[in-house]
């Protein structure tokens, strides 16, 4: 079992990271300047491929592809540290290769660091915030809604393209997958440690939080 | 259980609003000044977070998040006037910390007043046929249909963000919270007392129409 | 249960009908002339609603909204003619008061006469799909995946006002109070018999390869 | 139940590519050039036909409309050499009579040839990518959520339309089908055999890993 969740992780990951970065290029090459238009292209692909993804290997692997999610759920005693560190390595292998993937499809050089700053105090909020809901709405549906946690965690992504100034990365891999790319969706390198850490704040008052809200209604 | 349901329609609003008021300033700033296309991410945003924090929230505290529904359940019965006023503040107080969160992402002043005048017996109309639907959709599945009352509301209110002259409000507490925003959002306090009275007509006809139209057909 | 149904008919082609005409008033109002952004949000209104009034009323009336529909059901000997009657009566009456009350949501004149020229072999061939197609749908859903009816309607339509050149009337009713507005949404009257004979061509069609192909999978 | 099944197959490809052709036009005739925008609404289309056609023809021929999908179930035995061959005449004959119906729908020649040159390693990757992220879908929800796949498959087309760099035709038949339309969807007749290469590549490692991946799965 833990040898296909290892592969779900880094496969979901592969496939994950190359819709983030592909259809970000697409959107900006397509969308004439115009960054709205290019987003929504960008939202509409990515909340569509965490549904199908999510479907697809929640059974096998649970469905992580974030680091973030994989510590939520160690922290509840759901994964052993071994397999958790197992899904991080396979979280962060899979998504660069995605990373790389997108960039042969779309003829740029596979190589590449971001020179895009995304930094400031708005947009690390932006980070807190757009993890701590997305933690919310896994450890809010997962017990109680099963069926419905792919379409919960689709659509809150969707949201928080949107509502977070930072268009939510929400992920301490896909920070670093996507500071190796040099387009739309990119990240400075230098900006990924408090992108990360503002990401682990927040997911770790979700948790906290969530664990309050949303005890003894396990299993319900 | 009070308690819980309490934290729910505050963190709910919270999200709620902030969602509504960053997705704009987001669409503002990257539509290039296409306001239909700032409309269409503000629209996504809200409706995909309202799916999410309904399905997660519902069964904690039916998810109002908005005083009108709020109002009709308490017409029906279904909760006391001491639970109904707490969840009337617990919606006011999360929902205006959403805005003022949302200000923080995007480098906005916390605390501004509206400037956006949204009168006139069109938008008045709009906002009582847009409560109404609202109050009608909610009524006609909740019993007969509940595990379709997330993606009802969610698409119920991104239609009505297109169909009604005033974008659809329908909400007291986010019109109050609302005029807090002076951005895309935003209505000027002056316009508050206008749009709420509308509403709570919509929401009283609703009540009423919905009350004979479904009746008997509760439980099934 | 009869007079329950025909409200549910009237009710819902009034607020289906108000929202094909106020979203096709509202996308042209802010798309800053780009007519494909304006049918964007016309799509998402218009299927949006469409899932919400179908889940609503599918139960009270079987949530035609339209005559089209409304005639299969009586040749399938779902309905009785004097049923069928006041459904049209209603969806007409219903309807025509959405649009009207679309009108008085902008500021518009309440009785318009559309002057939108809709003609021509193309576009009489994209009524009689577009129609074709919808009353399919129906008929390959409504016995075997009841439960998918909403989503299943609700999405041909989106399709439908995309792939058709005639951007999918597909119903009579809606065709006929479409003249009465003369905005985005409008037919010009001189039109409305040859979309509606196009509608029914389509109708009728779509009865008799539906009702071989789905034979005899009813009630499974 | 075959003759049944082969109608199916040509029906639904005839609905689909009309759709993916039609649409296109459509898109490309109201988007003022901005090819994004165009593209968001061929998407929309191709992604909510999909949804209804599935549901729809799921129970009768499992919906395949694509040779390469087709393929796959005869290398797992689920149907024969002679039922596959069927499916796959049935495919293209269906689905060009599509194509030329959405031709006759938007006023253009009947009979056309693209003239659109799709090729280079980065499109070809792309089409493998796009048919192996496809089968893949298919493999991982056909047997464990079944009633997912409706959703999943319109949701990963969604997302690949976006992500990879070919727009993601995925479907061989689809690609011939293409080559005979002078319009947005269309592909030169020259890049056809490349295209289909890589699809059936793509498809091929889909089939393997995902045997090795969703195995002991079957029937859960």
């Amino acid at each position: 079992m833990t040898r296909r969740a290892i592969l779900a992780e880094a496969l979901g990951s592969f496939l994950l990271f190359a819709t983030v970065i592909g259809s970000g290029v697409m959107g900006e090459r397509l969308a004439g300047g115009n960054v709205a238009i290019a987003l929504l292209g960008n939202t509409i692909a990515t909340g569509a491929i965490l549904f199908v993804l999510i479907t697809m290997f929640g059974p096998v692997s649970g469905a992580h592809f974030n680091p973030a999610v994989t510590l939520v759920m160690r922290l509840r005693g759901e994964i052993s540290s071994r397999v958790a560190t197992a899904f991080v390595a396979a979280q962060l292998g899979g998504g660069i290769l995605g990373v790389w993937v997108a960039h042969l499809m779309f003829d740029l050089p596979i190589l590449e660091l971001s020179t895009k700053v995304r930094a400031g105090p708005g947009q690390l909020t932006g980070e807190a915030i757009a993890t701590f809901g997305l933690i919310l709405t896994i450890l809010g549906t997962v017990r109680m809604r099963p069926a419905s946690v792919p379409a919960s965690v689709a659509l809150y992504i969707s949201a928080a393209y949107w509502f977070t100034s930072s268009t939510s990365f929400a992920n301490p891999a896909i920070t670093i997958a996507r500071s190796l790319s040099d387009s739309f969706a990119g990240i400075a390198p230098a900006c990924v440690p408090g992108f990360v850490a503002a990401q682990l704040v927040g997911a770790i008052a979700a948790f906290l939080l969530g664990s309050a809200l949303f005890a003894g209604r396990a299993h319900a």
